[in-house]
This record gives C-alpha cells, structure tokens and sequence, in this order.
C-alpha cells in the first residue's frame, strides 16, 4: 500500500528534501548545507543521494541554491591558502575537448608573463583526454603533489599542474563518482559547482574558463555553452574568484595530435614557436585573457602582444622545462612509442570538410590513449596524429590520419568509431 | 571533467538506459527484464535504480514498458497456483485510507457468498492502516502463512488474509523499500505495477480494486486517481486476471473507529448488522462488484442483494469466525485496551461540515496506531473514535472524538495534527 506519511514528517528528513526539490520546490541553505554533510559523512545514502540528484537534473537548483551548494561542497574541505605565492595567481579550466592540449601550453606561457599558475587537473574518462594522463607520459613527472609541494613549484616555476589533493572538496570528489554511475553528470548546475568548488577550493585570485562546444564537446548546443559559462562566472564572482570565460569551437580536434605523449610532443612544439594554427589562436586568445585578469596586462592587445612574444622567445618553453623537472619529469626523455600505427587514407578526392572531434575522441579512445573507467589505465604511446585538417585540400589515397596503439587488435574498432568522422566534398 | 563517453558505450549498460530513461526515451523488452532481474541479482546498485526510479516519476512508463515492468517484477518470484480450490477466486486491494477496515468484513462476506478470496495484505506506513496490523491485534492470529497454510485456510474458511510470503514479487519488495527512501514512491505506473504484480503473483483469477481519492488517500486528485485505477485493470486485463475498479471517497475516516483493535471492533459490529452506514455502503458496493467479477451473480443487483442479506443473517460473521480461528486467533477474546484516553470536544455548536481524514490519520498515528519506519512496532489499542461524523450536529463542548493511547505523552501532538481538521459552521 502507497502511503503519504513521509508529507507529514515522520521520514528521515532527507526523503523530505528529495520530495520538495522533485515538486520544483526550492531548498534552503540550512537544508542544503545539512544535505552535503550528511553525505559526507555518509548520514545520507548513496541512492538518496542520487535520487535527488536526479531531480536537480529535471528541476534545476536556482541562483540561491547553486551558491550555497556549491559553497557547501568547497566547506566540505580545505582551502589552500596561496597568500604566499608574490605573483598574482590565475587559473584556466577547460570543459573539454579532443586534441585540447592548451593546458600544458599555457600554464608556461602565463606564469613567463608574470603571473603564477596554480592548476589543479583531472585524468580523462570517456573520449577526451585528461591532462594529467598526457603529462604522465614524461618519465618521472608526478601529478600527485602535497600543498607545500605544489606551492614550492609554483614559486620556482611561476606554474604548476597537478592533481588535486583529496583534502579539496571531498564531497565533490564523492558526488562526482555517484553521478558517473547514475546518469546525472549531465545537468548545467551540477557541472558547474563540481567544477567551481574544486577552482575556489585551489585558492585562485582569478580564473579563465574555457567553455567548449561542438561535436566534440560536453557541450553540443551554443545555449547550453553560454548558460554553464554564465553561471560559473557567476558562483567565481560569488567567492571572490575574478572570472571570465571564452566558448571556443570543439567540432575538430584542436591542433593534430590525439593522445598522451603525443600532445605532449605537439606542445613542446608549440612552445618552441612550432605550433598548429588552431591551436595557437586559442592557446594566445586564453593567454591574452589570463593576463588582463590577473592584472598584468590592462588591454587585450598589451596582453597578446605580451603572450605571442613570449611563445616566440622560448621564455615560455623555459618555464615549461623548469615546471616538469620541478615535479620530478625529464624534459628532454625519449617519450614512450606505439609498437604499431595504421594509416587511414582518403577515400576521395577533394576538399576535407569534416574531420569529426568527437569519432576522432572515440578512436584515441579506442586505441588505448583514454579509459572506461576511473580505474583503468592508459596507454602513453597510443593516438591519433591527424594528416590533414579540416579546410585543406586532398587527394584519394592520401594519408588522413595516422592511428598508433600498443596492440594491433585495437585498429579494427578505432576504425568503426572514424565511420562516419570524415567527409571530402567538391567544396569546402 | 565532464565527459560523454557513456554516451558511446564503455559504461556499464544501466548508464545507458538511466540516460534513456531520462532523455524521455522508451526501454526495450529487453532492457527491462535485464534490468530488473539485475537489480534483483544485486548487480544493479541502489543507487542506479534510485536514479532511474526518479527519471521514471518524470518521465512515466509506456503502456508496453509497463507491462513489461511488471511481468518482470511477477517473474521475480513464484506465482501462486489456486488451481485446487474449487470456488472461483476473486481479492480486493484498496489503495489505503483512515478508517478504512473493509478487507476485514468484505473477504468473509463474499466467501460466504459463494466466492474464494485469497487476500494477500500489507502493513501501515505512515497515516494510513495496514490490515494485518489490525488483525494482529487478535490474541494469537498469525499474519505469516506459508502458501500451503494459505490454501489450507482458503479452503476451510472460503477466505484468508495474510502477508505475502517472500517468494512472491521479490524484485518488487526489494524496490518498495528503496523507493520509501528516496522520495520515489508517488508515481502511477510504480504505484500501479507495485500492486498489480504481487495481486497476479498471488494467483487470484479476478480483482477488485478500491481506489480512494481525497484528503485522507494517497491520491487527492480525481483525475490522478482515475489513471491509477485505468493502469492498473489494464495491467491485470493483460495478465489474465480480471479486474474492475471503484473510486471511493476518502475525505472524512470510514466508519468511526480508526486504530487497531478498534477497527476488529467495528468490523465485528458490522459483520453483526451494526454497522456505520458509510462503511456498510462501500462494503457491500465492493462485495456485488467481487460476486459479479468471480460470475457468482450475474447482475448487480442479484449480487449486491446477495451480500446484503449475508452480512444481516451472520453468514459474513461465522466464515470471519472460522477465518480467524484457522488462523490461530481467538475471535471471542478480550482486544487490548489503552491505558490512556481524552476526549477532543466541540469548539462551538453548528454542523460539523468536515472531520478531515488526512488529520485523524495522522492523529491516530502519532496515538501509536501507526508506525513512521517499517521496522516499528505499533500499538494494537491506540487509536481514535469519532463520536460525531461530518453531516451532523454537534454542540459546543459535545465530545467529537476520543483519543486513545498507551502513553499519555502521546495525547499533546496527536491533538496537534487535529487542530485544522474539524470545521463545525452553521450549514451542512
């Protein structure tokens, strides 16, 4: 028999919230704050939990509750203190993208312009890369770093990369792992406060957010691209981070290598003033707005200009040198190779009018460069290396795209997943 | 990072048809038998299901989905054959209301009438009754039957009222207790396949169901109620066991004892001839509903007059005697009584124009005839009697009703949920 007794109040309270946020209802802060820390310290069960995340997906959490829960989730652990650190300190996240090596790029480029840094990231799951996987390619660069490791890095280099500490919104981390096996990663709020409360909890003065869309992004829809970047500029404003963001394309992969030691490679290149076009638009475009909000620069064009000399010079390479062998790496190992590479050639003649971010995404995938699950290894040396790009002109026969693995069975699936990600026209 | 590999396949299956599920999408035959048979296998986690569960309160069950959801609960467990007994068989399932003991009356009437009625019933939760805790206030009736005890007492008494054992809709026992805690438990299509799947797992070749609509039921809207009653004689039309369906009122208590042993009492009374007109009513509309669906009568009137006279000449009452006796009851002992007892009076003189069912179930409750979580004992003497019913005329400081408890710390919030439940004005 279906009862309504819990309307009344006799249900432990959390069956109560999950009815009101389910009726469209809205939460209150005392509530919000109880329901975070009840679940981190385990009061509140995982599939209550989910349910009410669930909910949230259909019903949203209004301007209130997205700053409180977010607040609750940067409570529900430390926060660095980065007052030590001279420089004024900026931070860049991207959303993620195929071929979206900028991270390792830029934390160089802006620390050599004068500011520091401090870059918390993630491992890739699913078809984009994480950039702590690429980095781990470098023979003995350690991504797990304690906070005095961290800030004595950022000193030294004026930039670091590492993986965040588990003492940095641990009931983030916790929720992030609920809503992977529960179909709730995909809700504008939830993305939002997981990724602000991580930023706020790093300790930044000012953060750039590089929200993605296109095929091969999170994000497909420009609308829904705008309202996540608007409503984290907006919970960075509420806590005291300055910050700003940039929707940039996702529709091919960004510059031409797909994998771990390969993006690598292609950003040491661009740091040494080798770098694909696409890549450097964006790498300067986000560079240019680092420094005109940590405030070292006061115009857009001082801060390009600032950025693209300093790419040219070598003084951000420098800075990159320094920051990998800070945290143990080897600039200058022989990076790890793929035992065994396919090339896919063009079926036509004719202009190549896609080169598709997200089947690109899922054949790197495929061929060992990410992972189904957070468990799950991966391989440095597996990739794409893309021949030709989107715009350019080519001939039936020619290599397109160059797939490297470990193990040659992995070729034939990667194949499927580029089925229907090319596509040569008459006309561009 | 957010990240749509799932989308593409590398996650395990649920992910994918919780994303279905959510996306207003339609679950395959296929997927739904997996589904539930995984979860009742523990492979499925609670909070996979919770998710799902609450995507499926938005987006509802398809007609074919819902079908196949509740086969798949049904196959969860045994099905019962009542082959053996010769009667044709016929059950009753009411959706729950204050008041409401009519299982009690209408299984011996309709026995005594020529029909078998096998009825599998449930506990209370919350304000609403369960009719094995009102039975169970009986000195030595047991609720747990195997299934040959319950055909043994089917056949000695033309009718049993037991609990279902566990073999029967296990899947379905199992995700009631999950949706108790997640805030899952009001959707139509869970409401409907929850119910109907242990009715045709219980064996019953035809159904009536009481569904009740108003203040003091699960459902308080007419129109939700009507689409509960549609689905679920659809469910049981499409699983061969005939079924009809009754909307009844559930705004004022039925009859006038709401508790326990106090409803045994006003059951026996009416099984007597000295029964409250409103639950003599609904009673015997129900019973002519059961004889015409089992083909014992064939017209309304022939049946309703059928029951009419066993409910007056004591057929009703001796099968009832026999029932209880078979099932180790005593039906001439002495009912516990409550230690404690307060009468609420008239505020003023008029017509009492509403005595709020909602109100006096959750008074009755909070008396300790209910219990707020499943492992809770209740109370067999507390309980409430309405000394006056809506309609009639009362006096200013007449009794209306009398309270009932063990414990007479009991009385203060008990009063409480009564405070917006009586309206005495000077019309009907």
């Amino acid at each position: 028999m279906p009862d309504a007794g819990g309307l009344i109040g006799a249900r432990p309270d959390v069956v109560d919230l999950i009815r009101v946020k389910r009726d469209g209802g809205e939460l209150t802060e005392a509530e919000i704050r109880w329901l975070i820390s009840s679940y981190s310290a385990g009061e509140v069960a995982d599939e209550q939990m989910s349910a009410l995340l669930m909910a949230v997906y259909f019903r949203g959490l209004g301007p209130a509750e997205l700053r409180t829960w977010t607040d609750a989730m940067v409570s529900s652990g430390e926060r660095l203190q980065l007052g030590a650190v001279s420089a004024p300190t900026v931070d860049k996240h991207s959303t993620g993208g195929v071929g979206d090596k900028v991270s390792l790029i830029l934390a160089p480029l802006v620390a050599s312009c004068g500011a520091a840094v401090p870059q918390l990231s993630g491992r890739g799951l699913g078809h984009t890369g994480g950039t702590l996987d690429k980095l781990e390619s470098i023979p003995g660069w350690r991504a797990e770093l304690s906070a005095a490791e961290m800030i004595a890095v950022l000193g030294q280099a004026g930039c670091v990369i590492c993986a965040a500490g588990p003492g940095l919104a641990p009931a983030d981390r916790r929720m992030y792992a609920l809503r992977d096996v529960t179909g709730t990663v995909e809700s504008i709020p939830l993305i939002a406060s997981s990724i602000m409360s991580k930023k706020i909890a790093e300790g930044t003065a000012a953060l750039v957010l590089d929200v993605k869309v296109g095929s091969g992004a999170f994000m497909r829809d420009i609308a829904d691209a705008r309202q996540l970047a608007q409503t984290m500029v907006t919970l960075g404003a509420e806590h005291g981070v300055r910050t700003a963001a940039l929707l940039t394309r996702m529709d091919a992969p960004l510059g031409r290598a797909v994998g771990n030691a390969v993006e690598v490679q292609e950003s040491v290149a661009t740091l040494r003033g080798e770098g694909p076009a696409d890549l450097v638009e964006v790498t300067l475009a986000l560079a240019a707005e680092m420094l005109q909000l940590a405030g070292i620069h006061a115009s857009h064009g001082a801060a390009l200009a600032a950025a693209t000399e300093a790419l040219s010079d070598g003084r951000a390479l420098e800075r990159y040198r320094v920051m990998i062998t800070a945290q143990g790496g080897d600039p200058d190992a022989e990076l790890p190779r793929a035992a065994h590479s396919e090339i896919v050639t063009a079926p036509a003649s004719g202009w190549l009018r896609r080169l598709d971010a997200r089947g690109v995404g899922v054949a790197a995938w495929r061929l060992g460069a990410g992972r189904a699950r957070k468990e799950d290894p991966v391989s440095a040396a597996a990739g794409i290396i893309c021949l030709a790009k989107p715009g350019e002109r080519v001939e039936r026969g020619q290599g397109l795209l160059e797939l490297r693995a470990d193990d040659g069975s992995r070729f034939a699936r990667a194949r499927e997943a580029l089925a229907d990600a090319i596509d040569i026209g008459e006309s561009v």
